[in-house]
């Protein structure tokens, strides 16, 4: 945890706060904070800064906080990925949050296996979990909108366009022509990209969302599992926007 | 597994390869091979291609195989990292070996804990084990090297120089002034990366790394896992080279 993540109403007007459960516990435990300590805190699509440590007893750790900063800034991307095996998603998850990528889509494809849909990992409670681990690591505090949707062509057809407006959309496909360089905009277009299942697109899939602009990209012959892929793609498409 | 890597002896003049183990069982259990069917193949720092399959029975899989490519090719990247603790090592170094670095320098640094080298993970069956899941994933058969440096200064002003000769060396660290568009050389030369432990490289390392012409870039204010970081940093590098 490099951010301790506040809620608005948990910070009075005169910048103290009081804490207890996990987020105290951590500050103890792992962190091992004394009084006095600055720790870094942020409030939930908020301003970061510090949080002096007033007191630390038993369950209860209370804070002094100046919110001096933004938090950092954001590439501009959004994801559309074809819905990873749920223990894959665990990791995937906390990986976008940190990247600050602002929206991703879990989407069905041929290639994903139905059963994924009923995972656990998919619950709201769960996937907020695995946002906030996110932001917690990255020193952010706007969390992406997660958003599952289990049909494909009517996501595609029917929802998109609206939802993702302007900008650039590319698609990674090991098969695509063009490597990152030709298709990577210069500059600071909104960026939708689409990262398929590890045995890739189907030609239909290809084919619709062709037709919805999405230009093909290949990271080459490397076949990387989404764990691997999704911020060696960021780190390709934006990663010298930094 | 999107390869099968043969070991170079088990190859005979005919094409024919006998296998029994862990590939017999996988390719029976999780590809569920049938008689006839072409399977990836590849040998141990050879060529690729296709293995048909002639019979399965038992523990038994008989292959027919036909080499016809060269693995993909190398992005001509070396990393210098310090030493991530051990369940992420492991998640590492499939990683670093899918994507096709040629060379891993496992570091000490300030900030890594010294019971890390410790850990069995770091023992040499262990780590050829990950590094060939990483490239059955990649469908590579070109191996890292893997090394093991425990202290920090003797490597980086006695063996560095004639280990990495030439080519740019590049220092990730948040604090940089340049991004990686500023630092990035436009081609194909050598590349050597340096990725510090998850609490950053401290000010003497940071300066003996600077004496060996390591220049300083930054990724933005956000704090990766290294899991995120190792495949950011190197889609951010080389990507655009695919």
């Amino acid at each position: 945890m490099n951010l301790l993540l506040l809620e608005p109403e948990e910070l009075a007007t005169d910048g103290v706060v009081r804490l207890s459960g996990r987020r105290a516990q951590h500050a103890r435990e792992v962190l091992r904070v004394a009084v006095g300590q600055p720790l870094r805190v942020g409030v939930w699509r908020g301003a970061i800064g510090t949080g002096e440590v007033v007191s630390s007893d038993g369950d209860s750790l209370v804070l002094h906080v100046a919110l001096t900063e933004p938090p950092p800034r954001r590439p501009g991307v959004d994801v559309l990925l074809a819905l990873p095996r749920p223990k894959a998603l665990k990791k995937v998850i906390p990986s976008l949050s940190a990247l600050g990528v602002d929206r991703v889509v879990l989407l069905n494809a041929a290639r994903v296996e139905k059963s994924y849909f009923d995972s656990k990992v998919l619950a709201p409670d769960s996937l907020g979990g695995l946002v906030r681990l996110g932001l917690e690591q990255a020193r952010d505090t706007c969390p992406p909108e997660i958003l599952i949707r289990e049909r494909f062509r009517p996501f595609v057809e029917d929802e998109l366009a609206a939802m993702f407006p302007g900008g650039q959309r590319l698609i990674a496909h090991p098969t695509a022509q063009r490597s990152v360089r030709e298709v990577a905009g210069a500059g600071e277009r909104r960026l939708l990209v689409a990262i398929g299942p590890e045995g890739g697109w189907v030609p239909f899939e290809l084919e619709l969302l062709g037709a919805q602009g999405f230009e093909g990209f290949s990271l080459g012959a490397r076949i990387l599992r989404v764990e691997t892929a999704v911020p060696y793609v960021l780190g390709a498409l934006v990663g010298g926007r930094g």
